[in-house]
């Protein structure tokens, strides 16, 4: 399968975060910008098998917004598919710019645009989707992406990743047939992610899986420290296994001990199988520069 | 739809503490009492929809019982039904006044009372329900509520709300037709939960769904803290989503810093799109008295 | 039903901890081993109801594999079944060692064996279980156990327990017919789990539960501890339910105060009503030794 047909790839998208364009305001704050289309969009989610999604800018899931708390925040909204679409932003802001169907901003109707303004508040994980009737639907079509504010004192330096917990319902009868985290089933079974001994890595993990109720994250050979929604800098578990319903979301802090390939897969068998499921590897550790 | 006809009404249940009938006993301590009855009741859930419930007291949910930790509570069941019926009380309690079919005061038959006496403890957020075979259907028939212990020192002033997350099996499929928080779908959609700017709210989450494995709560644009169980005063995450399995319930704590309408829902998007759903309606800020 | 027959019995199960057998290495630290055997075994898990069990030692859940954080542990697995199987160890392993099909030791044929050795970390409560595709069948045949490590600094003293909740799909729909704590639905009904006043019981439980996204436990009329993963000494929780998804497991600590037979379930009343509830029997504190 050759995932550059898509034009995004789960091996540069896991760490692809995107800061947006920012400028100062007349109060010294930063003013931090993006734009977001939504669009249909074919996706080859397996071999020979595509999917008609709904996509924020050709991807699924869309960009990572990343800003830092305190920030000012303006995302502009392009609506070039054949139907309307919102963005609801997890994270702290006003009614009237809320992106749900009725709501707020509200709908956002074919070939119109609208901006989402509000400061970036609290620092955590958070996530966007499209909030338009029926919502499931717009949900599991791709309209989701990661939210990620960082605390103003940022986290310690780590390799950092995203993971996006998905599924498609490719036969259209309001269940999942692929599982997947960042959308393509097992691509992190041939293309294992790439990690270093002892060096730290910080994994935002996000569950926006349709339709089944719950979803988990489980790695093999190695524990790491679980902060729900991010939104506190003292983990809560060490383990190896969390779950997660829709919309729920949290940090995970890992350090690898060992060299090899680890495993990383929900811990619901039959999702597993069916494609969420993947590789760590583990390489060697970096000489310290002398 | 005329939510007065059931005799209740969401609006107002929402705020509803019933704090019973208070005395002292000898050795000084406060005795509290209550009395639940136990009936058929035609509850319309929907518009021109019916169900066949089984109430305490006439609501469902029943009455939300409130007492301070170390005070003796008795609370008598009447039944005034055709079946048999029971309270389970989450709580700490003696095997003799366990409210299980075939265990401890057991079955109270249709015409029968029986009344369960321990004390309140531990401090935090509990349930009551019937516990008589088979259970699942004693459940979604709707004999349940919140049963809410206080801590001796009490917990800051805020504006109390409950919410008991519900569905109802309308065809008797053993699967829900309609979901819920406090009976009536989509209620606070249309009378929406008035709040204050600034003024802190605590609200009382209990899920009783049946049939459904999980449920859980979102709210928009705004956190809140999280004590499970609430048999703590020191929260354990901030976020804007929870999950719950039957029996599972916490107190959120949530101040409003902005007017308007925030909507709160599941993050099941199935059980949102049938009637779990709603709006917080945070209105100005009130001056201070001078 | 005559529980002796399975050849294993819930109620010498649920104390059973295996340590294994130890010697020294030269370099002073204790090496444990265990071997455990993979077998067909057909299990009564009702009366007259014979589920076609593949089992660890003939026992499902196999035997409780119970180290100290910092040993040496060698576990050989004796393949003496008609099909290819694994051991993956929850815990910290090296990838050489993973018990996975196509990774580390990978598959161990019919009539082979193979040895995983590791160190014991971190400490706190974990499970074993094949790792073969299809992996849900692997899991739901019976090849599961727990695998606990004590703290070097071992828990204050405590009348331990051991609970695995699963379940049996008898026709192979890929759903459960019935549940259980320790494989035999009901059997804590008729043989109530006896605990003593006064005295802490300490319960490690663990979810392996297929076909069913999430599994729980309740008690009556008591209230526990809630430590999950057992990798902190600090509880999380002070409750009487806690949800779990299959891979998560975590320790109860629980102190009756009163004696009495108390109910324990899972909130999910399907669940419970097809054998996943039992009993505690609390009987007389008991007297100091003078």
């Amino acid at each position: 399968m050759d995932n550059s047909r898509n034009g995004f790839h789960p091996a540069t998208l896991i760490r692809d975060f995107d800061q947006g364009k920012t400028s100062r305001l007349s109060d010294g704050r930063i003013l931090r910008e993006w734009t977001l289309v939504a669009q249909e969009k074919e996706i080859e989610v397996a071999p020979g098998v595509t999917f008609p999604a709904w996509a924020y800018n050709g991807r699924v899931p869309g960009p990572t917004l990343r800003a830092t708390e305190g920030e000012r925040l303006r995302i502009t909204l392009v609506n070039h598919s054949a139907h309307a679409h919102t963005i609801h932003f997890h994270g702290l802001h006003a009614a009237a710019v809320d992106g749900t169907a009725g709501v707020g901003l509200g709908l956002v109707q074919p070939g119109e645009q609208t901006v989402y303004e509000f400061d970036a508040e609290p620092y955590g994980l958070h996530l966007y989707h499209c909030h338009v009737t029926p919502l499931a639907h717009h949900i599991a079509k791709g309209l989701y992406g990661v939210f990620l504010i960082d605390p103003k004192e940022a986290r310690p330096e780590a390799d950092e990743l995203v993971m996006v917990m998905n599924g498609f319902d490719t036969n259209f009868d309001r269940a999942n047939e692929l599982y997947a985290v960042n959308t393509i089933p097992f691509v992190y079974m041939s293309e294992p992610v790439k990690v270093t001994v002892g060096e730290p890595v910080r994994i935002y993990l996000v569950n926006v899986l349709e339709y089944d109720l719950v979803n988990s994250f489980h790695v093999h050979g190695n524990f790491f420290d679980w902060y729900p929604t991010g939104t506190s800098k003292k983990p809560v578990e060490h383990t190896d296994t969390v779950m997660l319903c829709q919309g729920q979301r949290g940090i995970l802090e890992i350090t690898f001990p060992r060299e090899g390939r680890f495993m990383f897969h929900a811990h619901q068998s039959e999702f597993a199988e069916l494609g969420w499921m993947g590789f760590f590897e583990a390489g060697p550790r970096k000489e310290p520069v002398t």
